[in-house]
């Protein structure tokens, strides 16, 4: 009997932990961690994935913002919208939801996204600097397994890794994230020409492959730790009768269930650690995401303060090509400066708005007190 | 015995190929690809690499400029330096040798060269395209080995490939090569709980750890194909008799030699190829730095003639005295802006502060008149 490794419950812990800090931030900083999404279309799962991650903002205190665009908006438009979001000074986090349309160039999309606001961890930049072991914004799946299984005391130095799915957003980032934690990866794939000799001396499998009922019984070591980072919605007539009976209420109740990559029945009794799906690896995206997001507002504010004075410095001495270059740079930072202190301002006209009324609340206790003790 | 992979032959292949392009580029379009090195100190090994770098440039025909730096140079002055390269129209490429003395930001400095310059693949950004499998500068040693595998028709799709070593400059950027190339990689490094199970089932294996006499016969599989990336330099006193022998010469002329992490003399009949040490990968990689400059050259020329269009634009009729006043006008207005904001917080602060001392008063007005009405 494995041990289910609860994403729910883990994931609400960190989101506790986010709470407190937005609190503090406020408090101390008068800043408001804000995430920016995008999306475009009308997706029916992307809607569902969106919703729940301004939903999830909205339990740890961010402000967030969903800006819907048409299908059949073009690659610019929605640039010039990312344009905007990243100049605002109140978002912090811009995440794109993907799938994109296909007339639309994605790669283009997520590379306009400024790499300090990347909150996905899709830009290059970040990536790079995943490679590279440094301070970066990390894709939110590969950073929750790595955080599920830290806090699950599971330990990744020395262990060898298998990981089913090389893709950009899980595959490759986890294992750069495996190395980063002194584990031993092997990344398959769809051309691995044998999947079962990679996946059997796991010491720690993660699959992401997408294919339901693709990891068997046979094909997990005994002992093993099995993250399975697959969501599959199966209907009721394409499950068997084994899944019916299981997941009876979901079918009843929705005509559909959740599975993941690994035929969890059979493999859970070898695993000695296991993520379900639903309620594993799922839930710590999110949890993530909202991480990332406040680890970027945090980041943003603290580079703030000394920008300006640095890019004052830079104005002598420079040829005409390099002033033609830097000049939008310049000004532009100056005027986010402007917008700072304004948005400064503005928070302390509010304190002080309040402070009127506690005085005009205090001065009619003082009355009141007066009047009560004059009439004894 | 295994057919040794000539990295001589082929480097000069690539050469050549190299040559022909440089000599239509400098026909058609008037220009010769530049490289610049920056060397820092004394570091004698490095002093050879750069020598050896920039006679490779002269043989292909690309120009190339070597700065040479004091060991006691600041990281503000390598940063200067690169900032004058960026910027430098005959220069294409930029390379910094490694490694820099101690007391030098090496991520500051390799992150400061352009991406569009970095020529040995090493800025974030390049690594991070390189992981999206995007066009991007590759770092020359795993480009040499997955150039030097496909000019001897090896095929990568499915096969397993370990790679020993995990550093940012090979094992990383050579497992998402291998990935990019539909093989599957694993990656080992020192501690990976057991070496030999992962060697042992690899097609194909890339060893880049430095560590001489590390792969033994009895980790590699029958047949497979073994690329040494080592290259350790032994002395007479620190050779064993097998090795005084083989390499006698080298050792009457030069005191010592060179020999890779792979132990060549046993490990060789199993294998179907190998590269020797020295003469595999070592040349392998200037052929593909020069490939990079070339790539470079190519794609900033393209850029160019769009870019200087777009820039100029309303500018371009303005003297530089002319932008510069424009400029300081603007600026000036900037700050003087700031600085009206800052005076406006400044008041707003000075304001709180009153207000609050006016809320204690009140506050311990409304006390003592408690006190007062209670003791009535």
């Amino acid at each position: 009997m494995a041990k289910l490794i609860d994403g729910d419950r883990i994931s609400e812990e960190i989101k506790d932990e986010i709470r407190k800090e937005v609190e503090r931030l406020k408090e101390e900083e008068g800043v408001v961690p804000g995430l920016a999404t995008i999306l475009v279309g009308e997706n029916p799962a992307s809607k569902v994935y969106v919703n729940r991650k301004h939903k999830a903002c909205e339990e740890v205190g961010f402000k967030s913002e969903q800006i819907k665009m048409d299908e059949s908006v073009t690659t610019d438009d929605i640039l010039l919208e990312i344009e905007r979001l990243n100049t605002r000074k109140d978002i912090h986090g811009i995440l794109v939801q993907l799938p994109l349309p296909k007339h639309i160039d994605r790669r283009k999309v997520l590379e306009a996204i400024s790499p300090d606001k990347d909150v996905d961890g899709f830009h290059p930049i970040n990536m790079g600097k995943l490679l590279a072991n440094n301070e970066a914004l990390v894709p939110a799946t590969p950073a929750g397994i790595v955080e599920m299984l830290k806090r699950e005391d599971i330990s990744l130095k020395g262990k060898d890794v298998t990981i089913v799915g090389h893709s950009e957003i899980v595959g490759k980032p986890c294992a750069l994230l495996m190395l980063n934690e002194w584990a031993t990866p092997t990344i398959c794939h769809i051309e691995t020409k044998d999947l079962k000799v990679h996946t059997l001396k796991a010491d720690i499998l993660i699959v992401a492959a997408g294919v339901p009922y693709l990891i068997k019984e046979d094909m997990v070591k005994e002992g093993a730790v099995v993250i399975d980072v697959g969501i599959n919605r199966i209907t009721k007539d394409q499950a068997n009768e084994e899944l019916l009976e299981w997941r009876k209420e979901d079918f009843e109740k929705k005509g559909a269930t959740l599975i993941g990559d690994v035929d969890f029945l059979r493999v859970e009794p070898k695993a000695s650690y296991i993520t379900p799906v639903p309620g594993g690896v799922g839930p710590m995206t999110i949890a993530m995401l909202l991480s990332n997001t406040l680890k970027a507002a945090k980041n943003i504010m603290r580079r703030e303060a000394s920008k300006v004075k640095e890019c004052y410095g830079e104005l002598k001495d420079m040829t005409k090509d390099e002033m033609i270059e830097n000049l939008d740079k310049m000004v532009g930072e100056l005027f986010d400066k402007i917008n700072v202190l304004q948005s400064e301002i503005d928070g302390l006209r509010r304190d002080i708005e309040e402070k009127e009324k506690t005085i005009k609340a205090l001065k009619s206790s003082v009355k009141s007190l007066d009047d009560k003790f004059e009439r004894v």
